[in-house]
C-alpha cells in the first residue's frame, strides 16, 4: 500500500502522500517524546514542550486542509469493494480526520502545552510523594480534555469520546457491561488466594542483581523472543513504554529494581511483546493508515501474551532456568525451578500496578477507570484523588497505599492526558487469554517450542492473524478472524482461575 | 526579545512568534539529526531520513509564506535604530529568508533525501575503506549543492554562495587571500619541527585506558571548565559534534580510543567549548534570531580556546596532573608533567585532522578546501577524490594515507552537504588566538586561575564578549568589538611559533 505501487488509483496515492506526511511528523514528536523519557536533560523540558505543541499545531494543519478530506472522499467516490486495502483506508482516514477536525487548533496546542507542563510536574511530585504539587496541572489537563470531548462528540457518555479514540468501537456502557461482572469473579479469585498467600515465597526473587546483569539477560531474552535489535533499542526508564520511531525503529524500555528481577524482566518481555506487534507490520503498509495497530486494547494484548502466558509459564522456565542461573552466578542454586516458577505468579494485593500479579492487576485498572470517569464528570476533584485512590484501594484490594508515589502518582498516563486508556489494558489481557486458547489449539506442541526456546512459530501465528493485518480490522473484527469469537472474558477468567488452581493445590514453599 | 516582552512591537512580535516555529521545527531536526548519530538502530535510516526532508520542507514552507517577508518588512518600516536589536532582527531575517526563498523546495527535498542517503552509506564505506563505494552518492550530493549554490546566487564564484551560509560576509577571495601566506608560514614552521620532531615522544599517551575510565575523566573536565550537564549531555558517537536540540538542551559527543586519551580528552574539551558558546546566549534570545551564533568560525573559535589555549597549555596540566594520575592508576606515574605536556603539543604531520596537531591542522582545512572548490567547480570528480586527496596530502604534509577511511572518508561534512564548512575551522582557530590575547590582556592572572582550575573569570569574559551578544554582530564585527581588531592571522602565527620554539628549545625526551 505505498503511494508508488503502480495498481494504486490517483485518488489513493494523494490520500496516502498526504498520511505519509502525517506520519513523518508524528513519528519526529514520537522521537522527542521517547528522548524526553530516556534522554533529555532537565534543561530541556521547555522548549521540548513547545516543540511538541508546535508539531501538534502543524499535524493539526495537515489534517484540517480541505485538500485532505477531498482526497478520502475521491478515494471514497471510487467505491472500493468491502474488505479492500483501499476501503480500510477510507474508513481508517474518516476515523482519524473526523478526531483531528472537531478539536479546535488553540485547543489542541494548549492541551500539548498543558500535558508537557503536567509531566514535568509529575515527575517532581512524584519524586516526592506529593500529590497535592500535582493537583493544580492536572485539573488544567482534565478541564482541557473535557473541551476536547465534547468537541469530538458522545452521545452517551463523555468518556466514550475519549475511550473511543483509544479502542475504536468501545464505550462506557461495554466497560461496565464487562467490568462489573470480571470485578465480582476476582474478588471471589482473591478471597480463595488470600487464606493460602503466605503459602508462596516470593523471597528467592528478592535478591541483590546488579542491574548491568539484568540488563544483559532481559537483552538476551528480547532477542530470542523476536525483538530485531537492528530495528530498535533498549533503554532504561522511570516509566516504561514502547515507542515506534518510524518504520524500522521501535525502541522499547525497561527499569532495574536492584532487588527484583521481575521489574526488568516481565517488563522487557511486556514492553517486547508491544514491539513485536509493531515490528510485524507489512513493510508495505508502513506510513500508511494499514500499518498500524488495531487498538490499544489488542497492542496490549500482545505484551501480556508474552509477559504472562509465555514468560510466567513452566514451559518457558523448564527451557531457560539454567540460563538464568547463570547470569547470575549463586542467585538461585538454591532456589529449585518450580519454587522460582511459584514465587513469579505468586498472587498478592499490592500498590503499583504495572508490578502487580496477573489476578489482583485488573483491579487496579478498575480503579482508575472508576476516578477517571469521575475525575471527567467532575464528581471527583483532582486535590481529592489522593484520598479517593487510597479508598478505592482498600475496597477493591484491601490495601492502603503508603504514599502518593505508591498510590495515585505511579502512573505517567494522566499527566499525558491520557484519560480513556487504562481499560484497554484490560481489554488487551483478556485479548491475550483468548488468543493464547486460539493458538494452543492451533499448535498443539506450543509447550514444547516455548520449553525449547523455539518462539519463532508462536511469532509466525501471531504476525499471521494479529500483526500483518495492522489497522485493517476493527478489534472485534480482528479478534474474531484469529480465535472465531468476539471478545469474551470466559478465557481469560479461565487462565485466572487455572493460575490461582495451581498456586493453592502445590505443598506450600518451605 | 521574547514575543511577550511588553515593549516588542506588534510587527516584531508577529516576527518573533514565526521565528519561534520556525527555531521549534528546526530544534526537532536537530534532535532527529542527534538522534540518528548517537542512539538510532541500523533499521531507522530510511524514516529518518524521510522524517526530516519531511521537516526541512515544512520549514521551507514557512519561510517562503509571504506572511513571513511581510512581517519582517513590517518592522523595517518601523526603521528601528541602527545598533537596536530590532535592527539586527531585521537584517538576520532578511539574510535568511533571502537564503530559504531563494532555493525551491524541490530542490530542499532532494538535498534531504540526498544527503540522509550518502550519510548512511559514508558511514558503511567508511567502514570498508572504500572511497568508491561513496563516489555515487557524493556526486549526487555536489549536484544538487551546485545547483543550490546557484539558486542562492554568487558574483565572484559559486563557491561564495555556500561559504557565506557558514561564514556571513567571508568569500573564497578572502580564503585565497588569507590561506595562500597562512600555508607557507606553516611549510616553514613544519620544516622546522621536522628535525626534530623525532625529540617529542607522544609514547606516554598511547597506553590502554578503559574507555569508562576515560569518560570519568572527561566528564569531569568538561563540568569543571563550566558545562552545564543540567542543560546537555554527553554520549559516544562516531564523528563527535555538538548539538542544541532546543533552549536548555545543548548535548556533545565525543569517542573513545582505547590506546590514545587525547581524543576524548581534547574532543570532549572541543565540544564542551561549542557547547559553553551556545550554553552562554541570553535566555531571553533563545528562540529569536538573535539567540544564535555568530557564525561558525565564532563557533569554532569557542572550541579552540578551551581545546588548545587551555587545554594543552602548561598551566592547565600544572593544576589537573593530580587528578589525571588519580584518575588512570598507574598510568602515568612514571611521566613527569612536563614530559606529558609536551607529549599533547607534539607536532607531526599525521593522516586525522580531528586529531592532528595545532600546527598542522590548518593544512588539513586547506586540503579540504581547495578539494571542494576543485568538487564544486567540476575540475574533480567524486570519482577521483581519492587520488587527489591522497596526492595533496603528500604535497602539504609529506605522508600518504594507508587507506581511505585515513584519507578522504574520514570527515562527515561533505556527506552532509556541507560545502564551504572546512574553512571555518581554519577561521575560528585564527579567532581563538586572536580573541586570547585580548583575554591576557584584560586578565593578567589567567594562567593562575587556569592553574587553580578557576575558569569562572574566563568563561565570564567570553560570556560578556562573545556569547551573550549572539547573532546581533557579524562575526568580524564581533571580533573588532571584542578585540579591538578584525580578524588577522598574526596572533595566530605568534601563538604556534611560541609553541614550535618551546618544543624546540626544550631538551629532547629520553
Amino acid at each position: 500500500m505505498t503511494p508508488s505501487r503502480p495498481t494504486v488509483s490517483p485518488a489513493a496515492r494523494a490520500l496516502l502522500e498526504r498520511s505519509a506526511e502525517i506520519h513523518d511528523l508524528q513519528n519526529a514528536a514520537a522521537l522527542l517524546s521517547w528522548d524526553r523519557q530516556t534522554m533529555m536533560p532537565p534543561g530541556g523540558h521547555a522548549g521540548r514542550g513547545r516543540q511538541l505543541a508546535t508539531l501538534a499545531a502543524i499535524v493539526h494543519e495537515r489534517w484540517t486542509d480541505p485538500g485532505f478530506a477531498d482526497a478520502v472522499e475521491a478515494l471514497a467516490a471510487e467505491a472500493p469493494p468491502p474488505g479492500s486495502d483501499e476501503a480500510a483506508l477510507v474508513r481508517l482516514s474518516r476515523r482519524a480526520l473526523r478526531q483531528a477536525t472537531a478539536v479546535p487548533v488553540d485547543l489542541v496546542k494548549a492541551l500539548a502545552l498543558a500535558t508537557s507542563e503536567a509531566q514535568r510536574v509529575w515527575v517532581d511530585a512524584r519524586e516526592r510523594a506529593d500529590a497535592a504539587a500535582f493537583a493544580g496541572p492536572l485539573a488544567e489537563v482534565i478541564r482541557l480534555r473535557r473541551e476536547e470531548a465534547d468537541a469530538l462528540g458522545w452521545t452517551e457518555h463523555r468518556y466514550d469520546a475519549l475511550h473511543d479514540t483509544y479502542e475504536p468501537g468501545s464505550s462506557k456502557a461495554r466497560l461496565d457491561a464487562v467490568f462489573g461482572p470480571l470485578r465480582q469473579r476476582l474478588a471471589a479469585l482473591i478471597e480463595r488466594v488470600r487464606d493460602h498467600a503466605s503459602d508462596v515465597d516470593d523471597g528467592p526473587l528478592r535478591v541483590p542483581l546488579a542491574p548491568a546483569a539484568q540488563e544483559a539477560f532481559v537483552r538476551q531474552v528480547a532477542a530470542d523472543l523476536g525483538y530485531d535489535f537492528g530495528r530498535g533499542r533498549l533503554d532504561p526508564t522511570v516509566h516504561p513504554f514502547c515507542q515506534a520511531v518510524g518504520p524500522g525503529d521501535v525502541r522499547i524500555t525497561t527499569r532495574y529494581a536492584e532487588r527484583f528481577l521481575p521489574t526488568a524482566l516481565f517488563g522487557t518481555m511486556h514492553e517486547a511483546g508491544h514491539a513485536l506487534y509493531e515490528q510485524g507490520f507489512r513493510e508495505e503498509d508502513l506510513g500508511t493508515p494499514l500499518g498500524t495497530f488495531a487498538s490499544l486494547g489488542v497492542h496490549e494484548s500482545q505484551s501480556r501474551l508474552w509477559e504472562n502466558h509465555v514468560g510466567r509459564g513452566l514451559p518457558f522456565w523448564e527451557g531457560r532456568y539454567a540460563a538464568l542461573r547463570a547470569a547470575f552466578p549463586g542467585a538461585f542454586d538454591d532456589v529449585p525451578l518450580e519454587r522460582f516458577v511459584r514465587a513469579v505468579n505468586r498472587v498478592a494485593p499490592s500498590f503499583i500496578r504495572v508490578e502487580a500479579d496477573e489476578v489482583t492487576y485488573p483491579l487496579h485498572v478498575i480503579l482508575r477507570y472508576e476516578l477517571e470517569v469521575a475525575l471527567l464528570d467532575g464528581d471527583l476533584a483532582a486535590a481529592d484523588l489522593s484520598g479517593a485512590w487510597n479508598e478505592g484501594m482498600r475496597d477493591l484490594l484491601g490495601v492502603t497505599p503508603p504514599d502518593d508515589a505508591q498510590g495515585c502518582l505511579q502512573d505517567v498516563h494522566w499527566s499525558m492526558g491520557a484519560f480513556g486508556y487504562f481499560p484497554t489494558y484490560a481489554l488487551g489481557s483478556m485479548m491475550s487469554a483468548q488468543l493464547w486458547e486460539a493458538i494452543r489449539r492451533d499448535r498443539p506442541d506450543l509447550d514444547d517450542e516455548v520449553r525449547e526456546g523455539r518462539f519463532a512459530p508462536l511469532l509466525a501465528w501471531l504476525r499471521e492473524h494479529v500483526h500483518a493485518p495492522g489497522a485493517r480490522y476493527e478489534p472485534d473484527d480482528l479478534l474474531r478472524r484469529a480465535t472465531g469469537a468476539p471478545l469474551e472474558a470466559d478465557a481469560y477468567l479461565r487462565h485466572l482461575t487455572a493460575k490461582v488452581d495451581a498456586l493453592i493445590d502445590a505443598p506450600a514453599d518451605a
